[in-house]
Parts: C-alpha cells; structure tokens; sequence
C-alpha cells in the first residue's frame, strides 16, 4: 500500500464522516471514541440490547471489542452483528484475552456462528487461541516466542478457515486474505506501554472498512496510520524528555495530524 | 453575563466545593469527573439503583447524562431525580443522541414525567428531536443546518414548554429561559473533534447550578467558562503544533486555570 | 524504605510483569491500567462473574476498588476474592467512598466476612468509616480535620483488629502492620485536583505486592513512587504553566520514568 492510497483512504474518511458503532470494553472507549474522531469519522458506543439494532442501522461500520465482556455485551453484539450482517455493513472483531476463560472462547466461538465479520483483529496470543493453538497467555498482552513464518502461516490459516480478513499484530504485523499474508514492520514499542492502543487500531480499522469494500485494505491502512503515529508520538515523547502518559496524547495528535 | 458575575461564581464553586453527582456514560465519565475536579467542585459517580438515593440525598447538584443508556441508568435517574426534586436540589439533563432509538426517547420521556429538570442541555439535533422534529441523525454529534433565528426559536419554544432552562449548543450557543434566548459565541471548533465536550459542559452546569439558584445564569456560565478554556486551549495546541489529544488534555489545563 | 530498597522493588515489577486483575471502577480504570503498564506490570480489567475466577487464578495480584460499586461487581469480587486467598494471590481492596451509603458499608462487610484481604488502602474518611466512626462526607474526597495522631492510631487499631496491612492517605500518609504506624510525607495537593489518584495508588500496591511478601513494603512502596512522581509532574507542570489535565499525564510520566 503506498502513501498515495493511504492519503485517498484518510481523505476519504475525512469527507464521509462515517459514523462507527462501538460495542466495546470500558477501559478504553474513551480513547476508541476520540481516535475515531482523530481520523475523522464519527463515533457511538451503544451496548444496551433494547436500542443496539437501532444503533447499527444508522452505522456504516461495526467494532466488536471483547475486552471486559458481560454476558449482556454477547448478547448487544450478536444483535448488531445480524443487523449489520442484512445490511451490509462491515464488522471488525477485537477479541480482546479470548483465551482468558472459558466465558471468553464461547462467546467468540457463539459470534462467529451467528454472524459474518469482516476483519478480525488481535495478537498473537488471540489468533492462536481462535485457531485452536493452546498458547501460554499472560493478560491481554501477547508474547511473540514464535517465528514470522509460523505465525504468518496460521493468520493466513485462520483468514482462509473463515474466509475473511485477519490482521496479526505483534513486532511485524500480518495481515491476511485470499490466501496471502502481507507484512508490515514499523510498530513502535511503546504502543505496548499504554492500554487501549490495539482497541484503537480496531476504531481505525472500522473507520476505514466503512469507506471502502477492500477489508483488506482497511485493515492495512489501520496498522500503517497507527505506525506512522506510532513513530512520530515517539520521537516526540523522547525529544521533550517524557514518558508513557505524554505518548498516549501525542499519539492521538498524530493522528488528528495524518494527511 | 460579565466578568465579573462569572469570576463571582468560579470563585463560589471553588469556596463551596460543592458535590455533583453524576449518572452519565463510561465514554466520558473520566473527562467528567476530571473537569468538575479542575473548577473546583467535587464529582461522584454513582448508578447502582441501590445506593443513589442516598448519593443524591448529600448532593448539591444532580447531572443526568443519557450517553450509552442501560435500562438500570434510566431507573436510577429517575430514583435519584426524584430525591433531588424533594431536596430543591437542581437537576442538568443531557439527552446525549437521544434521537439514536425509541429506548432513548421513552427514557427522555419518562424522565421528563416523573422528574422536574432545571436545565436542559443539548445541542441542536436533541433539542429538535426532544420537541418533536425529526431530523437527520448522524451519531452523537449534531449538524448545524438550520438558521440561528430557528434554533433560537426552537430553543425558547422548549424553555417555555417545559419551563425550564434550555441551552442548545452549536456553532453559536443558545441559553433560553423566561421566553428569551442569549446568543453566545466564541466556542472553539476543536471541541467537535474530542469527544466529551458536550457532556463536560453538563457537568460544568451542574457545579454552577449547585451555587447559584439563578439556573441561566449557571448555564450560560458554563458556555462561556467552556469557550474561554477552548480558545485558550485551541491558541496553545496551535502554538505547539499538538493535535487533538493535547487539545483535550489544555482544556482541562484552561479550565483549572480559570480565574 | 531507602532508596535502594524501593529500586530493587522497581526492578522486580519490570523484570516479571505481573499480572494484576483489577474488579475496579468504570471512572478511572483506563488512567488504573495505564499506571500499571507505566510501573511494569501488566493489568487486567475483569468482572463478569462467568469468567474472575480464571483470570483471578491467572494473576499474580487482585484489586478490588469499590468506585461505581454495583450488585454484580461485589459478588465479582467475593468470588475472586476467595480464588485469591486459596491461591495465596494477594488482595489490594481500596473501599472508595464507603460512608457513602449502606449499599458500599454492606459491601465491604460482606467482602471482609467471606476473603482475607492483604492491604487495605482508604483516605482518612474510609479508613473512619470501617473502624465505625461517623465521618463528615463529601463525596469520594476526604477531609483532613483530625491530629495526625489520631489518625496514626486509628489506622493502628484498623490494622489490629482485621491482622492486615492499613494504608491510610492524607497530607501525611500512614502505613500500619505488626502493630506499628509508618508515617510518609511528600504527596503533591495537586493529586486531590485529579481523578483516580486514589485509585491508580491501589494498582501500584498492588504491582508491588504481586513481587513481594512483605506487603507493608508493597504498600509503603506505592505511596513513596505516587510522591516522587507527584512531586516530578507537579515541578514540570508549574515550569511549562500547565493545570490539572497535564499533571495526570506527567503523572504517568514520572512512573513511567522511575528507575
């Protein structure tokens, strides 16, 4: 992808101000809502089951964000995945620590019977977990013990097993469709000192699958525009002699500040 | 409203720190509670239907905000509102994207029936929908298509209908009450591109309300407190070339600074 | 606790990334993870009552926080809370604004009956109300109107009495076990101009627990960083003009930051 798309890509979101339901976790929505509108689109969390489908219906992208999930979240997302589903609308699914419990793997496994997504985005940790790999986990965090290879030959496993998108992160980020893995190497490693910064890609991923049928290049366009603000947070963060707090603030600004 | 009325009441807050419970949305609860903190009174946040009576009850002022609306949010505000209207303790209402869902509109509605508000806040899609015309519905943000000498007529017509004060925020804000509507300008464009703004407001309202019982005047000191912060913030971001999670972070800065 | 002592603590978090579950409130439980992530170890925000027992079991510390308590959150935390004394995982349980209301003194009643806490960190208000004297309230925000003695005594008699590790905030910071008081000065006022730095306190006691036994160190240990950092990001704020909003983020900074 060159800069040439990604430019169209953010210009594109800036002028359609695609509005992008959010059912997602708590500890991050605030930084999901103002990434959202750092790029351009609009954001709107809903998750009470009684107005979710209204909620959907009005979108143009849905974010399914499995961190901190209650029962009554299964419940909201499977309800806005079948109305997103009838009217084709994109779906991005975060699933946050899937192998954390048992209430976590069911859940994931009861979504993806009932609903066709269009991204799926999660570490390494995750995407193992999905495809059945029992993986030591510790949190939400991942740990990348495994070779590019291995891990690109199971996202492009798991992308053709339930034919749709599926974007690996971890020191190089996969993503994969139609049988093909790309990689994309640049994420910084603060991105791993603050919380919310994977919820967030999924919140860029969303606004761009919204402006555009190419998933794939939703997906890849999410990764790169959180690289590139990534980069730039942190060469700030440095010169002005900060820490982790100022890199979160700086890396929102960076994407208010993409062209 | 002049300098000096509004330096009367910061300082007024700042001496009473008066306490303002907040039933609002997890996006912005952190932002709410931060801003109440910055001009110098004292938030609590508190839903369970079980305990906010009694949260109420030590309250100087209640702010309602309809953000990410649950069925228990909606039984709590009216427990709560109740208690309030017993104690003369002023009640801000903010029906964030109440035009989203039925479930929001019964909500305002039955709210509106069983609790008496002080100031309704909400920018020119909630106030159109709230007094019955439908309108065009992008999330929880609004679009400024009508002419400033409608939504003043709107915003009165709501004022007088509920006998209440009604503040429409916009590109200009409008403050209505005893039939008649303050033009205020000055806010900042940046504050569309965060999220929070508008339920920052709220709870702005609220910690002036809790120390004046001339609820305009509160509301009014509210939009103008917001607009000189975003200004000065705005100036700030631009100087140090930041973006919009500085613009969040001065805000806060400018509003504690207040003098 | 000497310099070296609270390096070597330090050290210990970012050497073995502890896992820290916290059932916390919806308020400050993103400014809660970031500040754990900052300090080095790794946070994870669970409360669904389906899943805290794994994740609990997976952890190395609990954090209970009773902010925006609900009914579902405290079963949450007897459930995990019993899980971690099983497993030996210590319990950090911060009663935020208890006197508030019989709904959060019945709470933390039922949670002391059924789980062995190791720390109990409160403000001076909190700390009165467990040991059963009426406090004057305002808010989750404490009032400092006793003789440091007097306090020291109480959070002595409190740790006495439940044969766990007190931590009893104010102008002066109190920590008591094995029937002794540690007195500690030094923390910024500006953290009363913040939310969560009560909150994000707990999750660094927490952290610090997780690495070691001695919980009266794990606690002194996390008030001693939260006034370094205060002291460092109140300096920076002044220097550079700033108000509430930089200071929590120079906040995280200066954890961030602390070698």
């Amino acid at each position: 992808m060159n800069e040439h798309e990604i430019n169209k890509l953010i210009e594109d979101v800036r002028k359609r101000n695609p509005l992008i339901h959010h059912i997602t976790n708590q500890v991050t929505m605030n930084d999901c809502a103002n990434i959202t509108l750092a790029l351009g689109a609009s954001p709107i969390m809903a998750m009470e089951v009684k107005e979710v489908q209204e909620v959907t219906s009005l979108s143009q992208a849905l974010v399914l964000n499995m961190g901190m999930l209650s029962e009554n979240t299964v419940e909201a997302m499977i309800i806005s995945g079948k109305v997103a589903n009838e009217l084709n609308i994109p779906i991005v699914l975060d699933p946050v620590g899937v192998g954390v419990s048992k209430f976590r793997i069911h859940a994931v496994e009861r979504l993806l019977e009932n609903v066709k997504v269009s991204i799926i985005k999660g570490n390494q940790s995750e995407i193992k977990t999905l495809i059945g790999i029992s993986t030591s986990f510790n949190g939400v965090d991942s740990s990348d013990d495994d070779s590019i290879e291995n891990i690109a030959d199971i996202t492009i496993k798991l992308s053709n097993t339930l034919d749709l998108v599926v974007a690996c992160t971890g020191k190089i980020d996969i993503v994969s469709f139609d049988n093909n893995a790309i990689l994309i190497e640049g994420g910084n490693k603060m991105l791993r000192n603050i919380t919310g910064a994977g919820c967030m890609l999924g919140s860029l991923m969303g606004s761009y699958a919204a402006i555009t049928s190419k998933f794939g290049r939703a997906a890849e366009a999410g990764i790169i525009s959180m690289n590139i603000a990534g980069e730039k947070a942190y060469k700030r963060m440095i010169e002005e002699n900060r820490g982790s707090g100022s890199f979160k603030v700086f890396l929102l600004d960076e994407i208010y500040k993409l062209t």
